[in-house]
């Protein structure tokens, strides 16, 4: 099984929070996978999977692309391991999460990033990335970065949902950690490939959640290195 | 089994949010329960529950305050009923969703409604009302009111991951009503009971959602009518 991922100029530290979930989803699962790193202009030429973007999980010589689908197809494949949903009313959650953790979460995360993420890639992606990431903010990534700590806030102010959520329960999914923690924890390990910047406060109830999380599967998130 | 609600001048059209949950709740574990309506100020006046809110569940001489305690006793006292949550999966689900709910959705739906609130309080409730809100919103009932179109906006632009989800799932609890779908009802419930203003548009895939809720449990919360 090869799981296909974002990379920059580091090959190690791929930073896209939708890889994050199928190599969390994965290690849930008890599978071994062949991390293969692609810059984004080699996300499109891969034979034979369509794709635009990443994950693309390669199985059986056959490509799934979209975390969701992903997702869905190792918890129907691999029913015989540990749940990655926790029944019909788990998947609900993490359908839901899917979406209200995109609108409240990445949305402004992204705006927080966007320039990070930009000095983080190879110069052959450069241009393609301003282009189209420029287009979709309406201003420049300078300008998106001015107003980084702006951003961070408008973040930041979303949380409280998730920071009281963990004050009644060990994990997003409950007692053990689950898909839905691992979508939040894709976010956390976004941020962490490509910026130096601190995204909670070490008394929110998502700091101490995270070192939880940076410790599963013999520390498996501990690849993407903090910076200075 | 007796369930205290919360109204105005009208007694049959208790419109809480929070008792919505419970009542459905208990519809959804096929209990009967007798409705005890009482406005603001009569609610500390009940002897023994020691509660300044509603819902509150008496039960063999017992009460139980606070809408999630409810749920939680119906969950675990009625466990041969089906399930409010659908596991613990979908308990973590429910807490996460409360409190999302409530940061994004309550928090302006209260501002689009509180002058309609006051005004179908009995006059006995108004001067308490208008003196713990105001002081809750920093600005006065009739100001709020002003920008109701506009804390509406803000109201349905949180709308988005709900109606997201109800495209690929038929409740947001999954295939089934449950009680995530009840913390959602209630908000809706909360709306009609006390405005003629419609909250979501008719193309949302939260109309189409609301409906079906309407239906459940021969009708229930068609209680509520709608106003001209």
């Amino acid at each position: 099984m090869k799981l296909y991922e974002l990379v920059g100029k580091d090959k190690t530290q791929g930073f896209s929070p939708y890889v994050w979930r199928a190599r969390m989803a994965l290690a849930h699962k008890g599978l071994k996978v062949e991390m293969v790193p692609l810059t984004f202009s080699e996300i499109p030429e891969l034979t034979g999977a369509n794709a635009k973007t990443v994950p693309i999980l390669e199985y059986d010589g056959g490509f799934i692309t979209d975390s969701w689908d992903i997702a869905i197809f190792l918890e129907e494949n691999f029913s015989d391991k540990p749940s990655l949903f926790g029944g019909n009313a788990g998947k609900a959650y993490a359908n839901f999460f899917n979406f209200v953790s995109f609108y409240n979460l990445i949305v402004p995360l992204f705006q927080t990033l966007v320039y990070d993420i930009f000095n983080e890639l190879n110069e052959s992606d450069r241009d393609y990335f301003r282009a189209s990431r420029e287009a979709r903010l309406g201003k420049s990534l300078e300008e998106a970065h001015e107003n980084q700590l702006q951003n961070l806030d408008i973040f930041r102010k979303q949380l409280w949902p998730y920071n009281m959520t963990l004050k009644s329960q060990e994990f997003l999914s409950g007692d053990e950690p689950a898909y839905v923690d691992y979508i939040m924890y894709g976010l956390f390990q976004w941020a962490k490939g490509v910026s130096a910047i601190e995204i909670v406060n070490e008394d929110d109830q998502l700091y101490r959640w995270r070192a939880k999380m940076d410790d599963l599967y013999d520390g498996l998130g501990q690849v993407i290195k903090t910076r200075a």
